[in-house]
């Protein structure tokens, strides 16, 4: 009898079963195109104890109960397909969880619907790419809460560890929360990898480095505090060489994909008033690169700044780079932070749990030691109410600030484009200001629309000024027909 | 008889009422509260040809046919309230406004409720705020097309005026097309207002101008090519004196209110890919003003840059602000150009006919110079794809951008947040780079989730890399299961 079952054979749903068959659990599969089925057992799963299923009622038979199964397939319709075909089959306190990249709005109403045929339903987010499903994901569950003793067994063994070897997996909280978690990690990710590019695009313009210089030091931060996923796998990839000899990267298309997280998370931001600007130029930064065509135009007719030759100590606009670059503060203001503030802001307008939620930040993109600083910081105040503000986090940026003046100064300077550094710093800016010119807004907003203001003397009273004499003393509050 | 009605006698209505009013159309009032009814004709309607009705049954029974109704009420469920009722009192051919800040996907669904119907519906956004609407709004009608030629004459006798006694009003195209054009000339305009806050806060902070100066300045700029009317209202607002001879400015809380079309905006920006990056960041902006009191305790605890204070020449610097101030480029760029693009776009994607766009948007925020060029601008070139790449836009930001970049150093170094100004110039920097570093975008994505790329030298073939010599050869696009 199997464990777990788990339907969707592609990239992650492969790894994944590898990964609990690793760890000593039976696992049976499934697959739409059924052929598939037989072509993992006979390869990738040959001498495991993975055993396959040719329908699924055959894949629902062979489960230990309570029932558990996992579907990886494409979000969006075929995870109502699956769901639908399988709710049938099951019985009362059986479990399924939805390891896809659902938007968390769905995962909340696949929650109620199924609760209601006694269900049990989780949408859990799987972070790691890959590499992290085959040998330790970060994973984030949430939904049924009465699901999480029959799975944490299984799901604890497979995650990644940290340090101490905590796995990187804990219960996030009531329906949509895993899969809101997952999405904010995920535009977490886009605000680092864009971060590493402006980096890059720094290192490759502004220093005038080669390939090989620039994966050297890559690796070589890899061994300070930046230790992490990214920029390991940057390191790699600035070394790759293709077959004729040559490096790779510069042969690859500046237009960047991306499957929609990184827009839902910003979509969200936008939706709670929440300033997350980071994930949001992050996006943009995207839909700029994939802005190919124009941009050939636009270079042929749009003129940059005279001066583009940096005249500075390269090693020290080099340091100035690795002091500023993700890990070391940005990603403490511009991503992380924000994401936490998130999704703690997430978590209370959803009215959702938020225990641990940072073993969920996956300790695979961002430098372990940050990770557990994160931890710490929580542990510690659990109502902090942003990163910045934690002694660690607060030091981490004030030593960094400096380098990150000077490396927009010069950006700016030579015409390098940094939406993402310079967004981080202006959030940092913005937030430590007591007095910011918003009142500015205020005044006009009063003045053309009559929209009302507050005086610094009675925050909650709404005040409108006739500010020209000739206007009308009704203020759009009276805008309530 | 009544040549027209309008319903709803907030601020907006009552001007728009003593508008049509002034160019001799009979108009009959209705309210929910039909107090207000006897309140405004008996005392701004005082004396007009503004007749009242107590019912809508009344109201419909005074109109020339085909009967034309402005509803001017709070967004939302009013709107089809009145809808539902008005519905069974016309005839077919009869024509509903909606003339509020309705979201364009419900202007497209009630367009086509209605004509199932028989009745023709119009969208119109409406822009100007109070003064507009009563001396001469900027008007963006959309809908019914057959709705048009019954309300063309009143519209373009009431719309503002620009140069040549244009109009500021033509029919954008169908369903909910006027309301996309408002809610995007709104974002525009959280763009110019955030933009001249930065301005204003670069001002105070770091010329250290006091207020009658910097009132002073707006005014001067106001008779430069910066001359609008935005502008003009930041002048008086700095001149502005509380009953106790103090100015009232800096005793109005910095919090920035928001109606929502600025995120609307943002929001459709992201559905879109299309990176309208200084609409986004003056939304975030305002977000992070309203967190005012997580503000002041951040102010206590995080630490700007050791060197607050300007050493330059403060007349070279307020020069520099000027020319980088919204109108001279920065609109340009972030702005209305992507305001525009994104206009185009969204009409694309809609299949609206986008006729005469440079006429919505509102001749009262840009300057009025500047509304001619674009207008210029597209009637040469239909196919313009970005403003920047119009010869005069295109020497207007390239003038202004070594002053751009001073500023961004210069208020970077004292610590001055400016998310737009930034925002604005790596838009620019970024869109006229043939190359940027989103290839490293690509390569990562595709090392950790097998999500492919292209190469430069075949774009359109998507191509997976074993990176790591241990991973699959499977490729994300095999997702689909």
């Amino acid at each position: 009898m199997a464990d777990i079952a788990l339907i969707g054979l592609a990239v992650m749903g492969q790894n994944l079963v590898l990964n609990m068959n690793d760890h000593g659990f039976v696992v049976c599969v499934y697959n739409r195109t059924v052929s598939k089925v037989d072509d993992f057992l006979a390869n990738e799963a040959k001498g495991t104890k993975v055993i396959g299923a040719h329908s699924l009622q055959e894949m629902v038979s062979t489960l230990k109960k309570p029932r558990r199964i996992i579907l990886l397939v494409k979000a969006g319709s075929a995870v109502d397909d699956f769901i639908n075909k399988l709710a049938p089959l099951l019985e009362t306190g059986d479990i399924i969880i939805d390891g896809g990249n659902s938007e968390y709005r769905d995962t909340t109403r696949r929650c109620k619907e199924l609760q209601a045929k006694g269900i049990l339903f989780v949408g859990s987010g799987v972070s790691g790419g890959e590499e992290g499903a085959r040998y330790g994901p970060s994973l984030m569950p949430g939904g049924a809460k009465e699901a999480w003793p029959h799975i944490k067994t299984i799901f604890q063994s497979i995650a990644a560890k940290v340090g101490s070897g905590e796995p990187c997996c804990d219960w996030v909280g009531e329906e949509g929360a895993g899969h809101f978690v997952k999405m904010v990690h995920n535009g977490i990710e886009y605000g680092d990898m864009q971060l590493i590019c402006e980096a890059y695009h720094l290192m490759k313009d502004v220093v005038g480095m080669e390939h090989d210089e620039m994966a050297k030091v890559f690796q070589e931060w890899n061994k300070t505090e930046l230790d992490s996923f990214l920029i390991e796998i940057t390191a790699n990839i600035l070394k790759f060489k293709d077959s004729d000899g040559k490096y790779l990267l510069p042969k690859i298309r500046d237009s960047a994909g991306q499957k929609g997280t990184g827009k839902w998370t910003a979509i969200s931001a936008l939706e709670y008033g929440v300033p997350v600007t980071l994930i949001g130029e992050a996006v943009f930064a995207r839909c700029l690169s994939s802005l190919k065509d124009e941009r050939v135009q636009a270079s042929k007719v749009l003129a940059g700044p005279k001066a583009t030759q940096f005249s500075g100590n390269k090693a020290a606009f080099l340091e100035d780079i690795r002091k500023v670059s993700p890990a070391a503060a940005l990603w403490g203001t511009g991503g992380a932070a924000l994401g936490l503030f998130f999704v703690r802001t997430g978590a209370c307008l959803q009215h959702w749990a938020l225990s641990c939620a940072v073993t969920f930040i996956p300790g695979l993109f961002l430098p372990s030691v940050f990770l557990g600083k994160i931890k710490d910081a929580f542990d510690q105040n659990p109502e902090l109410q942003n990163l910045l503000l934690d002694d660690f986090f607060k030091r981490a940026v004030e030593n960094c600030q400096d380098s990150w003046r000077r490396v927009i100064s010069t950006g700016v300077q030579i015409g390098i484009p940094m939406p993402c550094f310079t967004t981080a710093l202006s959030f940092y800016d913005g937030y430590r200001h007591e007095t910011l010119p918003a009142n500015l807004i205020q005044a006009q907003r009063d003045y053309f629309g009559a929209h009302t203001y507050e005086l610094l003397s009675k925050p909650g009273t709404f005040i409108h000024t006739n500010w020209t004499g000739h206007g009308g003393n009704v203020s759009s509050s009276a805008y309530n027909v």
